[in-house]
């Protein structure tokens, strides 16, 4: 095809059509639909599904080695569509591919994953065609993008999980894993931090598997790409270790060929595809902002079909054969290497039962009998440990029996007690191990572990509380997309000490707590610790964010406590009283032994009070009312919570300080200083607990 | 100063000190100074400090243009420390320079900024050297620094900030504004996202007076460096527009001085050093990891004197002359500068009498007087605007008069309506221009806007609410420095529509609610967005965070209802009932008409309900308990929040279920949909507040 020139007006387009090639006609068809179904829903993006229409026709026909009647082939190169606001393009590409609709429940449901019918109702309620692609919601679509440079990060974890996939499952003579990943990104991708962390690790990662094909339409949404970004972005992937390459065409799609070809024989490193396009093309606002972002309006939509030698009459027009000879050029090539693959398996399993058993329970998401049986039970300690030190001795003891049981942490394995010992360090040249250094890149690190994820590794990320900061946007994707991933944050609390107000969390357990379908845990002591662990790995569709101490915690004697197996139900009695309480005392991690020291005190006192642990808020609302109530009776008003952090949401549990609610919490930013002395200031005292209890059961009364 | 060599065992130093001259004992004294202090507090991270004191040393007495006697000269030159875990050897040069305190009241205190015995209370609760450096609260200390990155983000605000205050107020024979920025960054800095935002930007605007050392140690927490960033850092900068030069040894004091030259006699692109130097240069730790942060241990530290020729029993040692001497340094230097500095702005005075005003105020973090005077009163409209566009318009107005008002968006100004119209924008070939482009690098922006604001402009930056957690380091930052930026979100809720769930933030909100000092408005009309934008200008030394709507909202009859003044309080009784209310309604926002509507319905139905607009907890929290009572009477316990957002935090207001507490708000995440079908989907309808109102009342009787 030819060229990007960009006149004012309607842009004819000699010659299209007039040799009614497959290749014209599904490209056009492609950027057909995808004008009528934003025009449509009056919402949307139209103009880079138009520019890169050639790139994604090249990349399905050519190149993807896919079949559509199993979109879940372990095997298949993932194509990530990482400016997901170009949606219309990816969902104009499933359509016209056939792929077939896994349900739920992992079955083919009969349907197709995206029919014609669902592409006209674009961004309606419960669609499959939402405003950005959703993993899980839109079979074909292998993660959800939008966020910008997530689709990047994700790619990055996607081509590392098939590098260690291959490097513990195949054989000689089984090829198990051997795929490709392909993005398509775009200006805001390049501009996004997170890429350039991704990339940073792609590059030293030697990840030849992985090519990134940039668009480079010089538009953003305020105007030119000049306004902000004018670096060479080619040259900073050079510096990065890629093999990059240019395209100053995108409708040349001869040369977008050959440079995957380059790509395909690439063996040393990532590449990257610079390509030039033009927004909106053949469209009279091509090459504007304001194809970007709003339907081209009809007069607009008719025009540009004519420019495309289109009926203008026709919405979301399908010419005969197109979608057949496309689906054909995918299927020629995925179908014989998808059924040869499973031809092997069937080999594979005979000659090496152990790995193919093992494979059979990744890809299900399942965990081996007694996966968790070398997790220790902690015997009772005063002087106890710091619940990343309990973390990592239950990580090393389950690692053993999960070999897909792989993470790393940027920067901080140290400290943050996530390396697993006794096994090696994934890199260029052992892409076998199983500790991954991120590097000091935590919302890159994000990103992979989603993308590992999503290949069926259960992955963990792990860094200081505060930095999640750095990290909310994966960790939040992770949710959205219900991944297994397992986020480890340690030094959770004013517990930091002397690193001062910077590195303190005082609102990340609110701000966790807050994101829907992520179960946040911070478990009061080592065992607690041993069933946070175990209630992260068993669910492989929800993520968990285990929060962990710095400093050393009692392990509570649980002959004299209730089991802390109670941590799987979130919130439990740990320890009671005779008679209905006067009033409750809760508690997360670091400060559950400060509240039972409190007890005993006000028992001293003669007071009748309950500690409730409450490690996982996320946990205890799924439980029954029955069971909620049964841990905190509504008729006891009196409740006091204690958390070195932000009071936000305890509220929830202990009610209006007017009804007899207190919570000792941290107001303000914390201080640098050592924990002895805040802890002195803030009032995190068993004195203090008591004496706030105290008031609490005079408010109540 | 020679060789970087690091033999395994202890390094010995030939030569050192033979000369005594003051250079050698100087550097020496700020790497023992930070060893003792380490030790002494057995905590931080004495390598950093150890192998950069040349480099320290070489900014500050030979090129830092500084008066330690002013340290709030506007026109000083600006260091920023980015390795803000390097404290020491920032608390050792403010030290040695002898840099005079400036107290909360902007007088001098007539102490020390830093002296010796602060330096041995490092680490120790209120004392003046906390485990990072925290702006504010220790004179010299430019940016609290810490979380990797934020200090070179910062930079580059600093200097976008010199640039804009240089093309206003500089005139010909007056250069108010002639400054550079100086820093210091690390591995971990060059690793983060925010940094490569942040450095694209700087080369796109050709940001000559910056300055960026990175100090290359090739070594992390987890190890080497070549465990994950094997990067050609230097060649990434080029990329960026930068300037790039290399040291070979980070001791070679003479190659820093030419190297520092070479920037300050370049005109058209930041400069960018790369320094390779050895992580606690001279000690037996020296080029290893364990250098970095952790005490090196009284062994070691009395080994690394012997190396330097250093008193090995001496601790906290000044020999005589040395801080005479460095101080000295600066002062030839920088009080000459700044005498004739104020001695020009006393002619510019008499010459541009306005401009003087001008910079007055602005210096004194002072609005004009009747600076609001333009702000629209919007009149009651059933259909009404969005509030991103009464923002607009409430912006617009005030910036007319407060010409420091400037900011962007990170690329959707045309969404986030922050444009200043008529003004330019701000670029490499017009410092002057208003309206900031920073690219689709939302961190990076946060980074900037906190810079603008360290050198008294009122900046603000925009995007969608839920990119925010793309942001929040930053955020997190302004209210830790207590920065008067102004945060503008917009498309705050499912509001956004057929965007979907990765556009639609939940969370956020109460996220942002959680962060201490930071003031979160989310106003329910054009009135309350006036107010709002009064409430954030008014305070210069706090972060308020603007969260907007996408969609129309009703302009509320405010002669039917209460004056919305009163947002200035935070909460405020909008509309009553005759006699005391059977239930109040709490609302924010977009759903403030919902209740407001909901209230009508109930009286319809004999209902006595109450109506509280609720803008910002932080500012209701901050009124005495009397006036949070009759807004709230504690009596009444019915009490519905309504907000398109998670419930997070709205128990503290409404109480719990089981007396009379209830929310109408989003328990998951969103879906792609026009919003009026999400607004049924999720029970955002007047009718649904009202059946929920009757069931608080019955939970509550």
């Amino acid at each position: 095809m030819s060229s990007s020139e960009a006149p004012a007006a309607v842009k004819p387009v000699p010659g299209l059509h007039e040799d009614g090639s497959p290749e014209r006609l599904a490209i056009d068809t492609i950027r057909t639909l995808s004008m009528d179904a934003v025009q449509k829903a009056n919402s949307g993006h139209p103009g880079t599904p138009m520019a890169l229409a050639p790139v994604g026709w090249t990349i399905w026909s050519q190149f993807l080695r896919y079949d559509p009647a199993h979109a879940d082939w372990p095997n298949r190169d993932r194509f990530v569509l990482s400016v997901g606001h170009a949606s219309m393009l990816l969902y104009s590409l499933i359509h016209l591919a056939g792929i077939e609709e896994i349900g739920a429940d992992g079955e083919k449901s009969g349907k197709e994953a995206v029919s014609l019918a669902d592409i006209e109702q674009f961004r309606q309620l419960s669609s499959k065609t939402p405003g950005h692609p959703e993993y899980r919601h839109t079979t074909g679509v292998e993660t959800t993008t939008g966020p910008l440079g997530a689709g990047c990060g994700n790619s990055v974890g996607m081509a590392i999980a098939e590098r260690w996939l291959a490097a513990r499952y195949n054989k000689p003579g089984f090829p198990v894993y051997d795929h490709d990943v392909y993005v398509l990104c775009g200006d805001g991708d390049m501009m996004e931090g997170v890429s350039a962390e991704a990339a940073s690790l792609a590059g030293h990662l030697k990840l030849s598997n992985l090519c990134w094909i940039y668009d480079s339409n010089h538009i953003s949404i305020e105007g030119g790409t000049d306004l902000a970004f004018d670096e060479d972005v080619g040259l900073r992937f050079k510096a990065y270790g890629w093999n990059v390459l240019h395209i100053d065409d995108a409708n040349d799609t001869g040369a977008i060929a050959a440079a995957l070809r380059t790509f395909r024989e690439t063996n040393d490193k990532p590449t990257f595809i610079v390509v030039h396009s033009v927004i909106g093309w053949g469209s009279p606002k091509a090459g504007s902002e304001k194809a970007h972002g709003e339907p081209l309006g009809e007069d607009n939509v008719r025009a540009t079909k004519k420019a495309y030698g289109w009926p203008e009459d026709k919405s979301f027009y399908v010419p005969d054969g197109v979608a057949e000879a496309f689906k054909a050029s995918i299927v020629e090539r995925g179908r014989p290497l998808r059924d040869e693959w499973v031809a092997m398996m069937d080999r594979y399993r005979a000659e090496h039962p152990e790995l193919a058993a093992e494979l059979d329970l990744l890809l299900k998401d399942e965990l081996p009998a007694d996966w968790d049986a070398d997790i220790p039970e902690f015997p009772a300690d005063e002087k106890g440990l710091a619940s990343r030190d309990s973390s990592g001795k239950v990580l090393n003891a389950l690692v053993k029996r999960v070999p897909w049981v792989v993470g790393g942490s940027a920067d901080l394995a140290p400290s943050t007690k996530t390396d697993i010992k006794g096994a090696d360090s994934f890199e260029a040249s052992n892409y076998a191990g199983r500790n991954f250094h991120f590097g000091v890149r935590e919302h890159g690190m994000g990103a992979v572990v989603n993308g590992m994820a999503l290949s069926h590794l259960r992955s963990y990320g792990s860094t200081f509380l505060v930095f999640l900061d750095y990290m909310r946007a994966p960790v939040r994707l992770s949710a959205i997309m219900e991944l297994g991933a397992v986020w480890v944050f340690t030094h959770d609390s004013i517990g930091v000490g002397e690193d001062g107000p910077t590195h303190q969390p005082i609102e990340h357990l609110a701000t966790m707590r807050a994101i829907p379908g992520l179960d946040t845990i911070r478990p009061g002591d080592a065992n607690e610790v041993a069933w946070a662990w175990r209630a992260a790995l068993e669910k492989a569709d929800r993520p968990t964010a285990l929060v962990l101490s710095r400093q050393a915690l009692p392990t509570l004697d649980r002959s004299k406590y209730a089991s802390a197996e109670g941590v799987m139900k979130g919130g439990y009695v740990l320890a009671d009283c005779d008679g209905e309480p006067e009033v409750i005392l809760m508690a997360t991690g670091s400060e559950l032994a400060l509240v039972a020291a409190a007890h005993e005190t006000l028992k001293g006192q003669g007071v009748r009070s309950r500690v409730v642990s409450m490690p996982s808020w996320f946990r205890f609302e799924l439980q029954d009312q029955e069971y909620q109530d049964a841990v905190l009776p509504p008729g006891v008003h009196a409740r006091v919570a204690v958390e070195m952090a932000g009071s936000m949401g305890w509220d929830r549990y202990v009610g209006r300080a007017s009804t007899g609610g207190r919570t000792i919490t941290m107001s303000t930013f914390g201080a640098s200083a050592p924990l002895a002395k805040l802890q002195d200031k803030y009032g995190f005292t068993s004195d203090n607990v008591a004496k706030v209890a105290r008031e609490a059961m005079e408010a109540a009364s």
